[in-house]
Parts: structure tokens; sequence; C-alpha cells
């Protein structure tokens, strides 16, 4: 796992294309009452197998969301060889019952009568009001457009269409060159997301897909994308709580060959980790991030388990929205982690300016430690001096709107 | 302990009086810059041994205020058996290093010599601001007074004493009355509190006082304190923040003679319950409680671990604020507690209208829901369906007061 600073602001302001061998399309499908693209899909091209390697990584939420019951057991079916991806936004389908399995596997049928594939090789997400039918007929009737619409390319349709509450479209990439003999060849990763936590009434959350032109077995994939969601969507946080259609999916169309192992594990933790940062700084009202880097633990367990206590206290949140250097909030915190250190022994800084050491304050001079409580991202260290392990944390401040976002609303 | 709904509301306007044996005192040591009070002494009236059973229960935060560790030491030192109890407020001191343990001894032993006894049978406690320096010799300089004003009676001064944020004082107050032979004999648990979470910045946060004139050894009395905060402020949260200075101390003063014991347990969960309320109900901009019942789990520990995750869940608090009845983000945040259960099986309602059962939405009429969701403590429960275990726990609606009152503020 890589720890290093990622960029917190996107690396492209215009959409990447997605990796060769994908064609995409996002359309107004009438999910969404304001007539936003709300329908969007990810193939094959068509050209070779047509087979797509695939993985995926779903919400830990013990209620968890018909399509992703469905696209977890169209994942086992298919052995992780699939052929479409279909996400709607504007309804999650969670929370429906027998009937909302019901409607999420119509999704499916519909698409792959279409396309003439089986529909067990279809995944499918939907993000939107929990408790409300999926409006199948919508879908259904969406489908031709949807079809005759994909493009190979940009991203930007696809990752427009999954938006709820999204301010903007977020999406990373990163490119990889190796020599195979004396021919150089290169592979892409690229990647969309949508949601920032659970920021809407009812909304159900974060979708993510990674996709790759490099040629891995599923259970490659798998792996790559297990340790890009460890050392980014596991390490965010806007408001703790998860939801039940959370997801990252991967895709490889396996058509660049096979890359280098470590460099397309970078470059999956680099995409994870932007895509990631950039939900956390689009979050509810988020006005400054939080990165929160614990040094000097036991273990790597016990360096994350304190920077997600001090990452997401309410207290230390606020205090980063007030601009406000409120060290002992950072103290108090760690200290209810549930982590042995000594007190005595523990340093405190924020930017790289010491707040606390040898149970006391360093009495730092203000102007400075202001200017690290204001900064676009806040940065706060905390130095257990009980091992060498290291982990890191990111949240964003706590700001009245988001309060205003999630409660200033009538069902 | 019993789970019975506690009033949410004091149960007293006025300030009860302490129990007999007892003498107290609050006036203005000028460590306040507004001139209230903020010093506050408990003690024996010192007839007959002038001995007072004692016991404790202090924060598990890692950072332990200097008069937390001196209390604790001076707790064992005399055998849980000591003559008086001292806090300030205005000052925490805590993270203050040597020096903060210094002022905090030289405290116990001004009082200690002013009373004639030994500073190891002197509790004391501090809450206000980290990392600042106990104005000790503002403490010491007030001692003379506080002592002449110590009176029996009364818990006002005191409990106002060592208010910070709070916006008013608060306690509770239970009578028990027995037969010993042909004489009716009766006993009272008097309690205050202060503090509602870290809800000012870098103040320290909740203390309460829980006193009686029944006789108690100080294990005994320990026994009746666990009991008592376990189903109190064990199952509360403002902001899921303890702080370095968080405490309940209990005093006996062996005046009443042996009560009954399951009355007397009854008693102290009572009136620790009604303090508790009391805090989450004045607690950081809060409008409306929240209480969150669980029953049909397999152990009473999986019940409390599923009610404290809804209660605590910034999403149902900020529901909560808006009146929604948004029971998605119910069942979100008990799918993400780490307890097994069967979401078909498992039944949500709030005010007793069922919500969500068998896995699907209740469609329940929503006039009764919305009215359920605007009362003054919004009542959630859940049934597992998995057991016979039950539990719950409070907390209140996340406000923009909140955020403001944790945020905007300059150091």
């Amino acid at each position: 796992m890589t720890t290093a600073v990622a960029p917190i602001t996107p690396a492209h302001t215009t959409a990447p294309p997605w990796p060769q061998g994908f064609i995409s399309a996002g359309i107004a499908a009438g999910i969404k009452k304001d007539g936003s693209t709300d329908l969007a899909l990810l193939t094959s091209d068509g050209r070779g197998s047509g087979e797509l390697s695939a993985a995926a990584v779903f919400t830990r939420n013990l209620i968890v969301a018909a399509p992703i019951q469905l696209s977890r057991a169209n994942l086992a079916a298919s052995g992780g060889r699939v052929r479409a991806l279909l996400i709607n936004s504007g309804c999650a389908n969670a929370a429906t019952g027998d009937d909302g399995m019901l409607r999420a596997v119509q999704s499916t049928t519909a698409l792959a009568e279409r396309l003439g594939i089986d529909s067990r090789s279809v995944l499918v997400n939907s993000t939107g009001v929990i408790g409300v039918a999926l409006p199948i007929d919508r879908i259904k009737g969406a489908l031709d457009a949807l079809i005759a619409a994909q493009q190979p390319g940009s991203c930007e349709s696809f990752a427009r269409a999954i938006m709820t509450t999204d301010t903007r479209p977020k999406w990373s990439s990163r490119s990889i060159h190796w020599m195979d003999g004396v021919t150089q060849r290169n592979c892409t990763v690229t990647g969309v997301v949508k949601g920032a936590g659970m920021i809407h009434p009812n909304m159900a959350t974060m979708i993510a897909v990674i996709a790759t032109d490099a040629t891995l077995e599923p259970d490659e994939l798998h792996g790559h994308l297990r340790s890009a969601v460890d050392c980014s969507f596991h390490r965010i946080s806007v408001d703790g709580d998860t939801s039940t259609n959370d997801s990252v999916f991967a895709l490889a169309s396996n058509r660049a060959g096979t890359a280098p192992t470590a460099q397309l594990a970078e470059a999956f933790e680099q995409v994870g980790q932007e895509l990631a940062l950039m939900v956390v700084r689009d979050g509810e009202g988020s006005e400054r991030g939080i990165e929160v880097r614990v040094t000097g633990a036991r273990t790597q367990g016990d360096a994350l388990q304190v920077a997600r206590t001090v990452a997401m206290s309410l207290l230390v949140r606020t205090a980063v929205t007030g601009g406000d250097p409120n060290w002992g909030r950072i103290l108090a915190a760690a200290g209810r982690a549930g982590i042995p250190f000594d007190p005595n022994r523990l340093r405190v800084g924020a930017g790289g300016i010491a707040l606390f050491a040898d149970g006391s304050p360093t009495h730092a001079e203000i102007g400075a430690v202001r200017a690290a409580f204001t900064a676009d991202c806040v940065r706060i260290e905390l130095d257990l001096a009980m091992g060498e392990a290291r982990d890191l944390f990111w949240s964003c401040g706590l700001t009245k709107r988001y309060v205003e976002i999630n409660a200033d609303y009538t069902t």
C-alpha cells in the first residue's frame, strides 16, 4: 500500500477516455425528475471475445440493495467474466423487498436481450432514493437509445449519468508504459466515481468504476481492486455512514497485454486515491479537507484506528471548519481510540508544526499554527512513539451546510 | 439494570437538598472571566466521624487530566474514605504536564490544611479550557471564603459553580423509605451534573456527583455507582467524544443506616438516568432528544451496539433535527453496526408506528409518522428478531447550532 500524498485536486479537468476495448453512454431515461442524465452503460466494444474480466467490492452494510445482491450473484455465476455494467441514478432500489429484486433482474434481462448476451454477464447498480420502486418501464424504454448512444473514448457522459447530489463529475486516469522485448506497450487505468456519503435525504451513496485494458484474470483484477480500495475508499469518511448500495467495480478488456504488476498496482492505487479524495472534497457542504497521518504505532491497524478516530471526531471536524487550532480536541480523540500509547511520549502537530510534546503544549507561534488550520487540506500529524507502523485517513470539515443538506428537507 | 423510560424533563425545578451529613458551597474565585461562580466544595458536616465513603468512575480516555490522576491516587490511598470534594470550572488542568499535577496537589493540600484533614482525603476535579495552567493562587485565595460559605441543604450553589457552557444547572433526587423493626427510616440520593460533551472549544466535559446519606462501605457504594453509570452516562452521547476530565463521583455520609439494596440501586439508577438525559437535552444546540430502543437481540451487547450506532449516526441525527421521517437512514445505520441480523425479519418503527417490516416499507400514514419524528424526544424502535435481549441509547438531533458552537470560535 502506498501512503504517499495523493494530489487532492482532480488530475484531469477534462474527462479522460476509457481504456481501449470499452464503449459507454449516459442518457436521460426520466428517472430523475429534473431531466438530467440518469442511465449509464459501459460495455465491451464487441471486438475480440467481447468478454470483460470483472471484480467488485460491495458495501459491508447488512442492508444490501437488490442490484448489489444481483451483481454479486452474476459475478459468481459468470466466474468474473461479464459483458456490461448498467447503472441508474435517481432511485436506489434498496429496501424494496422481492419486488425490488424482480425489477433489478428485469433490467438485466432486458439489456441482455437487446445486446444478445447472457443476462448473468450483466452487472448492475442503482443510486438514489431508498425504499422507492425502480421505474423499470422507463429503464426498459430507454435501453435502445442508450445502446445507440454508446461511443468509445471519453468517460464524461457515463460519469455524469451516475451523479446524484455531486456538484461535479469525478474521474481519474493513469497510463503505464513498458517494453515487451523491443516493442513499447502501454495500458490505461481510468476510473469514475459518484457520491459523497449518503449526502441527500434517503440517498444511497458511493459508486466507483475502474476500467483497464490490461490483460488480467478476474482474480488478478480483484487483487488490484482490493489493494486500491484499501488505501483509498476504506480510508475516507464524510459522515461515517455506509450505504446500502456502496460499490466499486473493476473491469478489464484484456486488449493491452500483461502489464508489469507493480506499475499496474500503483496505477490502480493512485486512481483509487484520487477518486476517493474527490469524494471527500465534494462532500456535504465540505469546505476544507482533513488528512490525519499517524506514525510510531505498534501496528498499521493501530495507526489506522487512531487516524480514523481523529479524522472522524465531530469536534476535530468542527474545529477545522472554524479554522481553529484546537489541538486539545485532537488529543482527546486520540485518547479514546482504544489504542494504548504513553501520553507523555505522544507528539501532535499540524502542517509540520509541533503542538504538543512531552506531555505539555509546545506554545508554537500562533500565526503559523492558525495558517496550518486554515489550509485547503488541514494536515494533522500524530507520533505515538510506540513503534514503526504508520497509516493515514482523510475526512472533511463538518459544516452548517452539512446539517442543512441533511436536515432542512421535508419528505 | 432498569430499561424503563426515565422522564426526560427534570424532576425537580427547584434544587433538592443534599442528603443529611453534607454541607456545600459554590463561589466565584475569579477563574472564569465573566465573574460567575467557579469553585465548588462538598464536604461532610463534621458530625460523627466526618468520614465519607467514596467511589468514582473516571474517563476511559488515555489523556487523563491531572486532577483525575490525583483523585484516583487519593481514592486508593484513603481506601475510599474521604472528607471533601473540590471542583473548579473555567480551567480543566488537562494536558498541562508535571506542572499541572503540582498545581492539582497544591489545591488539595491548601484545602486540607484549612480543614485540618489529610490531603489524601480530598477528591478534586477541574473543567474548562484544556492546556492552560490552573490559576492556583486564585483558588488558594478563595478557599477561606468557600469554606465559610458552606451550608447544609440545597445543592444549587454547588451545581451552578461547576457549570461551563450549560444553559441551566442540573440536579435530581430520590428518597427511599423503609421499616427498621417498628421504626420508619429514610434516606436520600441526590445528584448534580454539568456539561454536555465537549461542547465549547477546548472545554472538558461532564462531571457528576451523586451523594447519599445511606450507610455504605466504599465497595458497596462503588457497586451502586457502577450500575447507575452503566444504565445512564454510558448510554448517552452528544458527539461521541469523551474528554480528559469526565468523571462521576459518589459519596455516602453513612448517617441514615442501611437501606434496602434493591431500592437504593433503583434510586441510584433513576438519579443517574435523569442526570444523563438532562445532559443530552442541554447539549450543544440540541432541540430534540433521540431514544433508540432495540429489542429481539441475541445479547444485550448486540442490542446496545445497534442502539448506539443508530443513535449516533449523523444522518439519523440530522433527520431528527429536520423532523424528517427518514427510516432509510435508520436501516442503513443498523446495517453497519457489525451485529448480524436478517434484514427480512428486521422491524423498524418510530413512536410505536411500524415503518419497515418483511423487507419492505410499510407505507404508514405520513401524518402520524411525521408526528413521531417531530416529538420532543423521537423514539426509534428496532426489533432484530434474533433473540430476547434488549437495550437502549440516547442522543440528540445534530443542529447547525452545534456546528456554530464548535466551529465559529477563534482561539
